[in-house]
């Protein structure tokens, strides 16, 4: 049976399915809109969301909750990333950054994992980067364009396929996390 | 009885207490931590947290959630205006306007009102007005300084007393309504 994933992200899906496929675990998308919670800290948001995703759904599943942190800005987008990204966009992210000369920026991914018997577990994903003087590429989502993982030569997020994406990400770290916790969980029987 | 305004913040609670005192009305300030839900919307935020508030003292109170909505950024800060405001400020809103005509804005309050036995009732105000050039004033909170509401002749809220600001402000319009409301539900019992 396949592991749900709570999202409406296509790209989303796309990134960890590629990543599940790897582990021999096929995942299913289900666009559930489940209550989310204000909160700075991801994992709060992601565990609260798991249990609500979880109750929807009358099954185990899994959601996941990213935000780009950028040190000058006081970490701000950070949990709200989705929302800025839907009003002030990569253009205003790199108003707010003229002048600033430290870029210095953290992707954070957390994956949270709930069955209907048992709490949320979850997995944290992190990379850091810096924040590009101008958006770069086509790919992905969201701030994709803008962030420049450290260690790939100055390329963004959005100049990357998805397989070369998923060495850097925040997300491909989160879900690794749950996939090979998932794993032993169920004794390797998924395993290739 | 006092009604319970939930809140941690002094400010709102000074702002509201000076209105109701008008209207024969205490207020108590309750610091209850509840929690508040993700959504575009305002009026979605407050009638949930209100119910949460309610839930967790056991009883009547309200709760009032507020945004400042800027036209040419698609409505940023909106519903995360608290959290915008404590990363990148007003400094960083100013430096969003830049080279921006269009300095519309709007400020909206929603005040939500709920008892054990019921559901939420909400009540709503909104002030139009402008993004300041530079930030003004030392009164208030968040982004008071840089918005001048119309008619105000170009002064901030935060140059304003709180019985001046309350004479434009979103938040006077919401809580009117509330208290409003509140006192025909009493039968005017409470009213001098």
């Amino acid at each position: 049976m396949a592991l749900i994933f709570a999202t409406g992200n296509r790209h989303k899906f796309k990134e960890a399915s590629e990543l599940a496929s790897k582990y021999g675990l096929e995942l299913e998308m289900r666009d559930v809109n489940y209550e989310e919670i204000q909160a700075d800290e991801l994992e709060e948001i992601a565990r609260h969301g798991a249990e609500k995703a979880c109750a929807l759904l009358g099954r185990p599943c899994f959601v996941e909750d990213a935000g780009l942190f950028v040190r000058a800005l006081s970490d701000f987008p950070g949990p709200y990333s989705s929302y800025v990204f839907r009003t002030i966009g990569n253009e205003g992210l790199l108003k707010l950054m003229v002048g600033v000369s430290d870029r210095r920026a953290e992707f954070r991914s957390v994956v949270a994992y709930c069955e209907p018997s048992s709490g949320p577990m979850s997995f944290e994903g992190k990379v850091q980067g810096s924040v590009a003087l101008e958006a770069r590429g086509s790919r992905g989502f969201g701030f994709d364009p803008i962030f420049t993982p450290r260690g790939a030569s100055g390329r963004t997020f959005a100049e990357m396929a998805i397989d070369e994406k998923n060495k850097f990400s925040h997300r491909a770290k989160s879900i690794e996390g749950l996939l090979k916790w998932y794993l032993r969980k169920s004794g390797g029987r998924l395993e290739k």
